[in-house]
């Protein structure tokens, strides 16, 4: 048994069974290993973005890591944008990097480069195999890393020759670390904050936001009056009709103040103390209101749903009814609009829906109108990196079959990764990619407004993407995907609703 | 007068005067500044792989640097693969990342990253602007090692406030550092190793290639008896009628050891110490003859030109007609292949092509068909890290207007970064994109072997980019740029000749 074989079978004796790939010459054996060894799903992805992007959505999905294969530095350099964004989802990955030889790397061929050091900023775990007989036991140990709460990215490097070498050891599966539980004096916390009755506001992240902890943060909130609501950018939501409705804090500055004013008090659960995306001049840098007081019941990797609920009991809270959000909307008719598109979504939403969202600027209203779709879960890039809204579809579709992937995606974010759509036909994954086609960096418009700066012809140049019109039928027919292309709400909803009924991907471009 | 336009205005004192860019919010200031200083190009990218590619074929044609324009750490990130080849390439580069405002960096908000430590793989010189007034000075330095011989990248960070804040100071241009000349000692050592008559290889590397200097070295080699060869890879060699013919070592580990195996002396001009791309069991990893022994006449940082000037002379070897290489091949007729295809570049190469070639394994033998082309330009990827060839023809385009670009391009690399194709269309380039359309990763088919594993179905699948085959003809509209596909060598050739008679970017899908 040689160094990759050991280590293909460490990962499935850990639960990691698939596999998102762009393999080069240092990574044959491991490819070759794949050959001998049954159960693991290999997933090719055109660009090391889409590998990483798809590893994200899959384990949000799946509910465990997947792993990864690289080649050398410049492939993890590829890879990196989409990892920062996993690792701001505190997404598990395990993230093994195929290298030169121990020996050949003193010779600095030309695809040599400081692999280690570029891993290690969206790394929690960071090791280089120096050996097939360790390479087992190196891969045990990354699974642990990668699964322990909240999650993170464990990247391995393998040097060609610990791969190729005989002797490698297989490693049983490493325990995973008990999730740690909220400290009794942060539940004591909380209830004595909230009985006050002053504005008060949960802050929802992470697993704080799956149905079962927004029941109880629901319960928490009835019995105190207190308000409940989710940073800007989630990892994860359980969404739709039987679901505890909750807001997101919005993009905008000056509406993310607007909506935190009035909270005195913010209890985090799961979620990390709200900030600004970006600074502007004589904006803050928070959208907390000055002097309210932030309380965590939770960090991160503690488990909210236990301590919401010894919350609710301390605070003898009673079960509280899911409110009901209404009638599901019907499909707009007319013209497109961001509000119109939202309904529509809304309306034919399937149920078990996952909506992989990185639709930027056009769908910041979509919340509302889905409330009351079918249940469904809603993804977001969560680093700011963009284009991972489509690897990330790609991914959750892997890692949840049967299930209908909504791709909301904005154009100017698609073309960093439009060669995730390939993955898709190849694996005849059951996405919808919806593209908002507005031909420019429509954010960006609205950013140059808020640092102060007057935009002339070369300015609006740098932000245009309309000279030459990106044609979304044609990039995705050349990616194997079958595509059209509409301006109206009928329009989409018969194109939407023909998605639906066949298997395999599909892209819709609107025309917006 | 702001931090950004006090930047701007250096740049364009230091001769700086293209700028390939995709800004992000970070960076509105510099786009404005944009507006309000003439004299910048701008070239927007859609990706920031193709925009620091760009900035790479630019400066191997322009002779001098251009700025990049990246968004944070994740665009920065995005970057890396081609700043990994154009190190390896040295070319100057001023590579400046907007990033988070300085007193909001400690927020942690979700873009914020080690932009610094991901910079420094990759970079000769890394800033980060700590104010307004002192941004300005930051970039003259950044100039002068970026333009410091042989070329490197200098990173300059450049958090928002530093670009917003008022009180910039315009820098003048620092001196570029005069080259430093080859140690006579290493002259006369060269001399007297050539004296002996012993197989002695002259191996070319960086600008050792030009014209002037292989008309140098060819007079030392028809004085001594030595040869001439070039490293596997190059940034610029100067080729066809007139120039001197020089083979490159080639790509695979036996056929580098066989090229390399007569030579008992290496004299490195301008070039490294050859090494193999990769380690493969119980293979060499630098194809030298075993006791092989290996001088230095310049660095790659050292003038290649006045060094083998003065190694003429000090051998008194007289002028040397350089030999005629035939005639110029006639087009192919018949079944693509990829001597068919050599011949056809041979014969309609216009004069003053660039050809900007990340062929991989179809066009390792497009060199000898090409010794009589026209004079032209031959450019390589010079990191190994693919995806490399369609920014190179983007940026080479815009550094050599005037000039045909002919991008000989592998399919499985030219979809890493295929975004190249709309900053074509959209700046209007002369640049022929060939790609050779062989639907899978055809080198790593020969890489599995080489590595003595045995492919079953799983790993040939992880190779194969047939299912779906991409349609490049597809891919191309669909980012503005016209296209066709042939089969045939006739085809081809009336493809290509139609190309180069009109302006504008255009595409070939070559069938192989």
């Amino acid at each position: 048994m040689n160094g990759a074989e050991s280590l293909v079978t460490t990962l499935l004796a850990g639960g990691v069974d698939t596999c998102f790939a762009n393999p080069g010459t240092s990574e044959m054996h491991f490819v070759a290993a794949l050959d001998r060894i049954p159960g693991m799903r290999c997933v090719l992805g055109l660009f090391e973005g889409v590998v990483t992007g798809a590893a994200d959505g899959y384990a949000r999905m799946a509910g465990k890591p997947a792993a990864t294969l690289l080649h050398c530095g410049p492939g993890l350099a590829n890879a990196l944008a989409n990892l920062h964004n996993a690792r701001r989802a505190a997404t598990p990955i395990v993230n093994i990097v195929g290298d030169q030889a121990t020996y050949h790397r003193p010779l600095d061929a030309p695809l040599t480069a400081d692999t280690e050091g570029w891993a290690r900023g969206v790394s929690g775990f960071v090791r280089t195999a120096t050996s097939a007989a360790t390479v087992g036991r190196d891969a045990a140990v990354a699974i642990q890393a990668a699964r322990t709460a909240p999650g993170q990215i464990a990247t391995l490097i393998l040097p060609a020759d610990t791969a190729w070498t005989e002797g490698g050891v297989v490693a049983e599966a490493l325990p995973v670390p008990t999730r740690p539980r909220a400290d009794p004096h942060a539940v004591a916390t909380a209830a004595a904050v909230l009985r006050r009755r002053e504005p008060t506001v949960l802050l929802l992240g992470t697993d704080a936001l799956d149905a079962p902890a927004l029941e109880l943060a629901h319960r928490v909130a009835t019995a105190t009056g207190a308000s409940l609501m989710a940073l800007g950018s989630n990892a994860r939501m359980a969404r739709g009709r039987g679901r505890v409705a909750v807001n997101r804090i919005p993009y905008p500055v000056d509406q993310a103040v607007a909506a935190m004013a009035g909270f005195r008090h913010v209890i985090l659960v799961g979620a990390r103390s709200p900030v600004i995306f970006f600074a502007y001049p004589n904006k803050p840098g928070t959208p907390l209101a000055p002097g309210a007081h932030v309380h965590v019941l939770t960090r991160p990797e503690q488990d909210p749903r236990d301590a919401l609920a010894r919350l609710a009991d301390e605070l003898g809270a009673p079960a509280a009814a899911v409110p009901d959000p209404g009638p599901r909307p019907t499909p707009a008719r007319g013209a497109l609009s961001p509000e119109a598109v939202a309904q529509t979504l809304g309306a034919l939403l399937p149920e078990g829906a996952v909506v992989a969202d990185e639709s930027v600027t056009y769908g910041r209203g979509f919340f509302p109108a889905t409330f009351a779709a079918a249940p469904h879960d809603w993804l977001q890039v969560m680093g700011g990196a963009i284009g991972g809204g489509p690897p990330m579809a790609t991914g959750a579709a892997v890692g949840a079959p049967g299930r209908r992937v909504i791709n909301t995606q904005a154009d100017g974010s698609a073309a960093y990764t439009l060669q995730a759509l390939w993955t898709q036909a190849r694996e005849r994954l059951d996405v919808t990619t919806v593209i908002f086609a507005n031909h420019k960096y429509q954010i960006l418009l609205g950013e140059l407004a808020n640092v102060g700066a007057n935009p002339g012809r070369t300015a609006l140049d740098m932000l245009d993407l309309g000279n030459p019109q990106l044609d979304w039928v044609s990039l995705a027919r050349g990616m194997g995907v079958e595509a059209a292309r509409t301006d109206t709400c009928e329009g989409f909803a018969d194109l939407l609703a023909a998605s639906l009924r066949r298997p395999g991907p599909f892209l819709i471009e609107l025309t917006v």
